[in-house]
């Protein structure tokens, strides 16, 4: 089995370069991976134990009827550089939660986070929400024990919820999948069970910075906290960059755009551009290959369809086996930022991504997985990729390598960086420079900010955190 | 064919009852009622000129693939008082503009209308906006003449796009249908054609209290200005009713629930909700008889699909034939309206319909088709129907019977009412109090207000002009 290994071009980071003050959390989640191991081995496709494979069209779906399913999809996008492609797609319409605890302690906010291992994860644990279960979890279809922390999500005081909203996922692997993305308050004195611990939003913040450490569920919650709150718990700006970055956090700060201009070209982009997206049988798609072991691609790229079979202590269920997504290659995910007026904007790029309920979301500047790229035509090339990966190392002002979600992805990877730059003039068509605050009024909504703008743009607020 | 009638139980509209600010407004449509006639024949839906029915399917599409399909829809929804049925239903992927142009004259904003006729208007002409076109319409594919004003909506100076949002359309007769509410500000000095006439924003809303004289695109479009900037260009408040009114217009004043409450609320009933809708076939479906005249429910209830010759003049196409939903029985749309502590308060209803892109959007209080009721399970009755058809003259603060969108729908009419209550203990799992400015807030974005919400709440905004 290949493993996924970082591009020579990207420097790694080194925990060791200056004391951290997080060291404890470290050696928290250390012993976790230590002790509570989870075993996954790579096993063939065909004859998953409880899940079905349909005779004719080789949908792959568990037995129950429930939790997800492999599926065909047939998209067409008139105009683009790849109009017209078939891909496998995996299919989950039940919405989960991914919820967080908080708590006020002065000014200071805590949320209780646990270290939990996925399948797909690089490293076995990381660090988790309080809450990450799908409705198969809750409702008992695996017979699995209860979830812990569930009541505070399902039944909340509404004055105490912060933040609830469905946010999709990635929307090349996934149909229209969406989860809900919770943080409530509590007022109770939670002592925290095995494998649970309190942090506040700052140490959460700085453990962003660190590879494979802080898993995507947490990171796209985090995004979803209205940045006044974030920017506030906040310590003073260091210096003109991190000044920037909390003006755009403010609300009522200069932005390029007002609001409805910004919603005014989404509806544009969403009216102009075409999306068709059909739900197929999984054999006899072009390009794509069924065999016993797994599902790929004729090129060896994109992505392939493996099984696994699971045992794991700790969790609501011993072991399983499940179909896992694993993308061949590791992606870039990168924001170009500039200050305007002294405030901070990122690029957002209007993306079309298949799965999407609504033809595009916002997205990071370059969002991409520069393997496919020999493969794909050169119109495919996305821009400002090459800007990004020659920018010189003082405009990198985040970077680390950060895992995908690992219920349903294999070792998923992507380098997440936010790039300065002093070029403002790179809008067009389908690139607006915004503010994190106007970013944080769309979070409200389903389906304008992608998963992986959030998880950029949680890390970058969380720089006003000093390391 | 069997003409709809207003029940006996709603008092007509009489314009002569007091002057009449806008007599040359009524004088002005009625010269166009007279003059450009538009001739609609019922004829058998099967052999519609240019129209094909698939031998197997029974689905009805336009030769050229555009403009809409009449399909199958297989509807669940479990826990319903109805939780399985079959229906036909539109489908129409294309999104069209509503386009209102508008013009700043002083403290008055002054709209750009058009008398327009539909094949499935009572009486014709009415009161449209400025461009209402499908993109079958300005793409050509009909062959038809250019669509006056289009380009002011297709490539606007953004700093003038007062309003650019896809809103939805009725989600029991449209599959996703959704339609482009726009309004741009011009300075440009029209001279408006004939057809078209520049009215103030207070003119409008006066006119939307009669019956069947304001089109159903004209209500959506105008629902969707800010609040702030109509109840700025009203007049001072005539009594306690209409000074609530006001307040509930105003950003930031008091509301039962933080607006972040309501999201809260929606996401919650969203994930709780199941909805499943699969197209499938025409024929072949439960309790629908497909014949060569039309297709129809085996009761004579709900609704049947037609086919209509239209000869007009004055149009892009002088003439044509297409199916039309023709609903069976006229509708009630009504708002409950409280005032805590002084602000109005409506009684939404987070509404399932099957055709919604999103679960559920906020309707009315009360949005029906009383004829139906006696077909349907008791508990399918709505509640607060007889509250409504039963107040007292006095607390009912708006109604007239409105036509709903002309061009697909035949005949179809509501009552709209909003009716005043001081019982304000009548929130339950589906409905909220909500002010005028929070559903002003959610209009902002797709997928919240359905569209007889989004009507409702334009007529009864437009109460704040005195008459």
């Amino acid at each position: 089995m290949t493993e996924t290994t970082a591009p020579t071009w990207l420097p790694q980071h080194d925990p060791l370069a200056t004391a951290d003050p997080d060291a404890d959390i470290h050696e928290w989640l250390a012993g976790w991976r230590r002790r509570a191991g989870m075993r996954v081995d790579v096993v063939p496709l065909a004859g998953l134990r409880g899940w079905r494979q349909d005779a004719d069209t080789g949908v792959l779906a568990h037995g129950s009827g429930r939790f997800f399913r492999v599926e065909g999809l047939s998209v067409e996008v008139p105009g683009a550089a790849v109009p017209r492609w078939d891909q496998p797609v995996l299919h989950q319409p039940e919405v989960g939660i991914l919820g967080l605890l908080a708590r006020r302690d002065g000014d200071t906010l805590r949320v209780l986070v646990q270290a939990k291992a996925e399948p797909g994860n690089q490293d076995g644990h990381q660090i988790a929400p309080t809450v990450q279960a799908t409705r198969s979890n809750w409702t008992g279809v695996h017979g699995g024990r209860p979830v812990p922390f569930l009541h505070h999500f399902r039944d909340p005081d509404p004055r105490r919820v912060l933040v609830d909203v469905r946010q999709s996922e990635h929307g090349s692997w996934f149909l229209r999948k969406r989860n809900r993305n919770m943080v409530v308050l509590t007022d109770e004195d939670i002592v925290p069970p095995p494998g649970f611990r309190w942090l506040s939003l700052a140490q959460l913040h700085r453990l962003l910075r660190h590879d494979d450490l802080v898993n995507m569920d947490t990171r796209t919650v985090l995004s979803c906290l209205p940045t006044e709150l974030t920017a506030r718990a906040a310590g003073p700006a260091q210096d003109a960059f991190t000044a920037a970055l909390r003006r755009s956090c403010r609300p009522g700060t200069g932005s390029r755009h007002r609001t409805g201009e910004l919603l005014h070209w989404i509806t544009d982009v969403r009216s102009r551009t075409e999306v068709g997206a059909d739900r197929t049988a999984l054999r006899g798609r072009a390009a794509w290959h069924l065999g016993e072991v797994s599902l790929r691609h004729d090129s060896g790229l994109f992505f392939e369809v493996i099984g696994v079979d699971v045992d794991a202590e700790g969790r609501e269920v011993a072991s399983w086996s499940q179909p896992m997504l694993r993308p061949c290659g590791q992606g870039v995910v990168a924001f170009l930022a500039t200050r305007l007026d002294g405030v901070l904007h990122v690029l957002a790029h209007a993306r079309v991504e298949a799965g999407f309920v609504d033809v595009v979301e916002l997205a990071p500047t370059v969002q991409c997985t520069p393997a496919t790229l020999d493969y794909l035509p050169a119109a495919a090339r996305p821009p400002f990729l090459d800007q990004v990966l020659g920018a010189p190392p003082e405009r990198v002002r985040f970077r680390a390598v950060l895992s995908e979600e690992g219920g349903r992805l294999y070792r998923a990877r992507s380098s997440y960086l936010v790039v300065e730059t002093d070029d403002a003039d790179l809008e067009s068509d389908q690139y607006r420079w915004v503010t994190l605050h106007q970013v944080s009024e769309l979070l409200r909504h389903s389906n304008y900010v992608n998963v992986s703008a959030r998880s950029l743009i949680a890390c970058l607020r969380g720089l006003l955190d000093a390391a």
